[in-house]
């Protein structure tokens, strides 16, 4: 049986980085940039001032304090978003507000607070002053913001690869950029199987059971980034399922749940097998052995044969939703064109015992609380893999390696965090 | 000047939760229950199979061995989703598919790799046995899945302010629930002000800059589960301001960015004053000191006054989004109806010095790595509060104690995780 790191490696090989399409930038949060970014501009676009106050030649404050102000003559006012008029000469001072154009000849800015200003506009009842006492002796380019100081002309801002979070999209505002390229996100058709499985919101007949695990892998789908389709429930025939893979022949990945383990009418793997290719059947792992990874052969958008990945998850619906996490979830990533596939981890100490044994890297579900610096990790109850609630229960999956028969309380495991949630 | 948990008091202390809507279970990702939810149902709704092999009393199993195995007859073949018709009596044995319901009268499943089904199988060409030998010894109760065992009919299986995430859709799709109440998103309305900035997508007159505050944030807004509403720019007059305000009436938050600090057109902060209150201005934090936050008296829908609070968030592109995430984030989850408002936070060792001194709390742009089990933080290059690019380049906010003249090097520091896209 393979391993999770054979599997996950075989998965990755199998799928490919889509292609690209231009959108407006909000559109984009969590996607990928598909091309590098050059600034056509500079930005700030020009020298300006980073406080409300005096744009003065430095030399001009030379020895200015509280008690000995040096007197300049006020040539104007430059509010943001006006262009200055006067230049700035010996003896002179335009009076300037944050984010304004530094006038020509001035090379420093004096905040408000270090000028007599206050003094001078009580006593002429608000008017600007036509001269102002400088309080303070500054240097040359105080208060200066200089042109391109944040993002020079030309320059390669954001690299091709680069996730798009608020910050990019700030950076591509900040440049005038309203549409971007990106790798466009992955459609996931979503196809439960079994005849005893049945849609929510209608009475529960006999022997059935509602479908949860579609739900819960479009969910899966939708947080990280990719677009879900739910196909439905295809009872347990070959052609139910033919025809509902047919239908969806469009998607990016396929994705059913049930129908892989060793049952009579456990038909997926061999519609699979029938119609493209089973790279593997059964993983090393613990929920969620019976996973099933392949190609199935559709009808491509031009008219040709596509192959379509294809992920059979087991049945159960944590062990649903661990195949997705540690298989599925790295698949759309690579997809999406993310070049960082891993889930993060913490070390944590755990609180309870963990007894393994069969030879399968075991995931188990735990609540990592913090306490300090640390972390601690207690299951979530039942591990059972038909137990979804000790899944709503837990920010994480314990990682027990294969080789571990047992791990006591109180030695360190990792966790993979699904969730930051809670307090951490 | 008030601290950082000064402000946040008052700005928790003055949002409130917002009311519930009722949506399908997939649209409500990431938002908080506003029911505590009960099943009305057992799940799994039967005793069920949890092996693909056969029903039996597990006294008729008593001494069975490869040697010496014990014959059984076989009543029916039951599957997933049908009723067994017939009862399981001393020396029979029913064949059963994993998830089928437990026929009356047995009290184990045994799977088909500890029968000799196999073998009859080869022998009759692969048709079902009409008797079955057992191979092994079982206990009462093997690979029977308990009705119920998942969740119990009528207990409370989701409490009110739970996140959904995608195992509560999981859960919620279990017990047959397509519709769940929820607190809703908040409507946030984002107006940018000041005559320099103009929006993205056109040529840059001279002396302008573009719109990237506005972008930023309503991608922040996203990203944590707000519903963002770009408003435009407003110039710098009252009446531009106050129409945009009218406009936007039904939003449950208002974001201005700029014009909050001390220059003659900062505005926001007099129309606050004058058509509300401002209930703080200015806060020890750096960069982002010159945040306001109060509230506007706007009609409501009722034809009433409300009160919509207002963030009025510095100018400065980098000010404008660590403000966001100190400030306007835990506001935004509080109406939402999160109950941790905390953004997670490791500790990391610095690989910069960082200086600081003006006794307000530094949050430093670093880009944060792993190395073994711990975490290493570097200065995102400048930390000037207009460098956006430097927000692009992080992963989190070093937090600078506001006690601490200077962090050297080497030395400790927690970090606000801002994205967990790197490996962590």
């Amino acid at each position: 049986m393979l391993s999770v790191e054979q599997a996950l490696q075989l998965v990755l090989s199998n799928v490919a980085i889509l292609d690209e399409e231009e959108k407006t930038i909000l559109a984009c949060l969590g996607q990928v940039l598909a091309e590098d970014v050059y600034s056509g501009i500079n930005v700030p676009p020009l020298d300006n001032s980073a406080m409300d106050g005096y744009a003065v030649k430095y030399k001009d404050t030379a020895g200015a304090s509280q008690e000995s102000p040096c007197i300049l003559e006020v040539n104007e006012v430059v509010l943001a978003g006006s262009m200055p008029k006067i230049e700035v000469k010996t003896g002179t001072a335009t009076r300037i507000m944050t984010g304004a154009p530094i006038p020509e000849g001035a090379d420093s800015v004096i905040q408000f607070e270090d000028t007599d200003e206050d003094n001078r506009k009580t006593a002429s009842r608000g008017k600007n002053p036509a001269e102002i006492g400088i309080l303070k002796t500054i240097k040359a380019g105080a208060n200066i913001r200089r042109a391109g100081e944040s993002v020079a002309r030309d320059s390669l801002i954001l690299k091709r690869g680069t996730v798009v979070r608020p910050s990019e999209i700030g950076v591509l505002a900040s440049i005038g950029r309203s549409l971007i390229k990106v790798i466009r996100r992955p459609v996931v058709a979503i196809l439960a199987t079994g005849n005893e499985v049945i849609d929510i919101d209608q009475p529960l007949p006999e022997g059935k059971i509602y479908n949860s695990n579609s739900y819960s892998i479009a969910a899966q789908v939708l947080r990280y980034g990719g677009i879900p389709r739910l196909t439905g429930i295809a009872l347990d025939n070959e052609e139910a399922i033919r025809e509902s893979i047919r239908d969806n022949s469009d998607a990016d990945v396929l994705i059913t749940t049930g129908g892989v383990s060793m049952g009579d009418y456990d038909l997926i793997r061999e519609v699979v097998a029938k119609d493209g290719e089973i790279i593997f059947w059964k993983v090393r792992t613990k929920p969620g052995k019976p996973l099933t990874f392949g190609k199935i052969r559709v009808k491509g958008k031009d008219g040709g044969e596509k192959k379509m990945p294809h992920f059979g998850l087991a049945g159960n619906p944590v062990s649903c939703m661990v195949n997705f996490e540690i298989f599925t979830r790295p698949a759309l990533y690579k997809m999406m064109g993310r070049k960082n596939l891993s889930t993060p981890t913490i070390e944590a100490t755990l609180e309870d015992s963990i007894r393994d044994g069969d030879g399968r890297r075991t995931f188990a579900r735990v609540l990592v609380v913090k306490r300090g610096d640390d972390y601690f990790a207690r299951l979530t109850g039942d591990q059972g893999s038909g137990v979804l609630t000790s899944m709503a229960l837990a920010n994480g999956l314990a990682i027990i390696p294969e080789t571990s028969a047992k791990i006591e309380k109180g030695e360190k495991v990792q966790v993979m965090m699904l969730d930051w949630s809670q307090e951490l």
